[in-house]
C-alpha cells in the first residue's frame, strides 16, 4: 500500500503554528509511510524544520492568510487564501488523502462540506467524538455540527456512528439515542420519529433511548444526538472535569502537610487519571459524512493532541473509513 | 410568624418510606416551628415514629396507593389515592404550605401543575436545580420539565431563575442562555428569539449566551435552557462525576501500598470533595411557576437529601418565594 499523505492546517488552533509543527514531527516519527503537507506561511514554517530528519517528509504549501478562530464560518468560502481553505483544497484535488485542522470548528465544517463535499446519500455532516467512558470510550455523534436537525439526520448520524464504531473494531455494537429518559415514549416528536428510524435501520444494534449520564458511564458504544444537545453535553462534561480537578487541588492544599504527602504518594495515580480523562489522548474528532477524511483537533490542542489528530486521520485513510461509509449509504 | 407545614410524600423515591421518615425527623429537629404531614400508609409509618419526641409535630395522612417511579406521568390525575396526589392536594387545599417528593419526576410535575396549579401569567412550570460550580453553585432552569419549549417559555424561565437567584441572596445576578457558542448569532431560531426576549426583560442582568462548560465552571448565577438539553447536561455531569470517581478508585488500587497510604492521608480532602459535589447537599430542586412551594428530591435520595429537600421547601415558604414570583409575573 502506498504511503499516506495528510494536509495539516498549520495556522489552526490557539497555539499555532508551534504545536502544529511539533505534532507533525511527532507523527512523522511514529508513522514511517506518512507524508505531511504543511499549509501556512512558508517563511514561518521552514526555520522550524531545520535539523529534523523527519522534515524530508514534509512539504510546505504556502498560504498567506489565517482564518480566525472566531470568524463567521460561512465566510471561509470567500477566503480562498487562508490556510484552512487551502488545506481542504488538497483533499478535494487529491493532493492529500486527509486533512487535519485545530482551527475554527464551523470553518472546518464549511471547508469539509463545501470544499471537499459530502458522501453521496448523506445530507448532513456530523462531528463524531470519542469520549472517555466506563468501557474505554463512547462515540458521541453529532457533537456540534448541526444546531438544528430533522429525524432523518439523526438516522444518518446513527448509521455513520455505527460504521465508525465498526471501523474502530467494536463488536457487537450498541447504538443509543440521547434522550431525557429511557422509555420509548420519552422525549419530543423529533426523538420519537428518530427512534423508529434507528430501530428499522439498525435492528438489534439499536438499544433505544439513553440519557446524559450514559455518555461517560453507560453501556453503549455510540450515542446519537442533535448537534445542539451533543455540544452542550460535551462541554458540560468538560466543565465538570475542570471543577473536580480545581476542587481536588484546593482540598489537598487545605489538608496541610498530610495532604501534600498524600498527593505526592498519589501523584502517579492522579496523573494517570488526568491522562485517561484528557481529550488530547483521543486525538481528533472525525467530521463524518464528508467524501474525504477530516480530523478536527480541539482549538487549544497541544503538540500531543495535534499528533493524535494526525494519527486519527492516518488510520482513517489506511482503513478506508470514507469508503466504508460510502458503501453504507449506497455509493 | 406562624409555623411552616410541609406535606411529604412518604412513598416517593427508591428508598421510601425509610429515608423519607428519617429525613422528616432530621428536619423537625433542625426547625422547631416545622410541622410535617406525612402522606402514606398509616400502618407502615406509625411504628417508625415511636420514641422520637419530634414525632409530635408529624401528622400522618393516610394514602393507600403508590405512584410508581416509572409510571406514565399523566396517569397521576386518575390515581387520586396515591400518596403523591394526596400530598399535592394538601397544598391545593391549604392544609400544607409546601410539598416535598422524591417520586416520579413527571408525576410530581403533573401534581404541581394540575393539582396545585400555575402562577397566573406563567405558561410552563420549570425545574430549577442548584449545580455545584466555581462560585458555589449555578442555577439551571429548566432541568427537565419541558422537553419542547418556545422562546416565550425560555423568557419565563429566565425571569423565574432571576427571581430565584434573588431569593437565594445572589446580587448582582448574571443570567446566561445555554447555547453552542457565546456569540450572539450562535444557535437556533429558538435561541436567537429567546436571546432578544431575555435581553429586553432582564437588561444588563442578561449576559448573553453561555456554553455547557459554564454550568460547572462559569461566571453566571443562572443558566436558562430548554428542558431537553438542561436534562441532558445535568445527567452528563452526573455521569462525568461517576466516571472520575470510579477511575480514581481504580488508580489508587493500582498504586499499591503507597497509593493506599496516600489515599488515607487524603481521606478527609477526598471526602470534602465528594461532599461538595454531592447533589444530596443541595437538597430539593424547586418546581417553579407553581402556585405553591414544590421541592423535588432526587429519586435515589438518602435521608440527608430528603432532609435538605424539606429545608429547601421550608425556606421557600418562610421567604415567600411563590409570592415573589407571582409579583414578577404581575399577579
Amino acid at each position: 500500500m502506498p504511503g499516506v499523505r495528510i494536509a495539516l492546517d498549520s495556522a489552526g488552533g490557539d497555539k499555532a503554528p508551534k504545536v502544529n509543527l511539533e505534532g507533525a514531527l511527532m507523527a512523522l516519527k511514529e508513522f514511517p509511510d506518512l507524508e505531511i503537507l504543511l499549509v501556512g506561511r512558508q517563511e514561518e514554517l521552514s526555520p522550524g524544520l531545520k535539523g529534523y530528519p523527519e522534515a524530508s517528509r514534509i512539504r510546505i504549501i504556502d498560504a498567506r492568510e489565517v482564518f480566525p478562530m472566531s470568524e463567521k464560518p460561512s465566510l471561509l468560502l470567500r477566503k480562498k487564501e487562508t490556510s484552512l481553505y487551502i488545506t481542504a483544497l488538497q483533499v478535494k484535488e487529491g493532493t492529500a488523502d486527509a486533512m487535519v485542522s485545530a482551527g475554527n470548528t464551523g470553518g472546518v465544517l464549511v471547508a469539509s462540506l463545501f470544499v471537499i463535499g459530502r458522501i453521496k446519500g448523506v445530507e448532513r455532516g456530523a462531528i463524531a467524538v470519542k469520549i472517555p467512558s466506563k468501557n474505554g470510550y463512547t462515540i458521541l455523534i453529532d457533537a456540534g455540527a448541526n444546531a438544528e436537525v430533522r429525524a432523518e439526520h439523526l438516522r444518518d448520524f446513527g448509521l455513520m456512528g455505527y460504521e465508525y464504531a465498526r471501523f474502530l473494531g467494536r463488536e457487537p455494537i450498541k447504538v443509543g439515542l440521547l434522550n431525557v429518559g429511557e422509555e420509548e415514549e420519552k422525549g419530543t416528536d423529533l426523538t420519537k420519529t428518530a427512534f423508529n428510524y434507528l430501530k428499522s435501520e439498525l435492528g438489534d444494534s439499536f438499544v433505544g433511548n439513553v440519557e446524559g449520564r450514559d455518555i461517560n458511564f453507560g453501556e453503549v458504544d455510540v450515542i446519537v444526538s442533535g448537534g445542539f444537545e451533543g455540544n452542550v453535553a460535551l462541554k458540560a462534561i468538560e466543565g465538570a472535569g475542570k471543577l473536580i480537578s480545581q476542587r481536588l487541588r484546593e482540598e489537598i492544599k487545605k489538608s496541610g502537610i498530610a495532604g501534600l504527602i498524600g498527593a505526592l504518594l498519589l501523584k502517579k495515580a492522579l496523573g494517570r487519571l488526568r491522562d485517561s480523562m484528557n481529550p488530547s489522548q483521543y486525538g481528533g474528532a472525525f467530521i463524518l459524512g464528508v467524501s474525504g477524511v477530516v480530523s478536527k483537533a480541539h482549538g487549544n490542542s497541544d503538540s500531543l493532541a495535534i499528533k493524535n489528530a494526525i494519527r486519527v486521520a492516518y488510520e482513517g485513510v489506511k482503513r478506508e473509513l470514507v469508503e466504508k461509509l460510502g458503501k453504507r449509504f449506497g455509493g
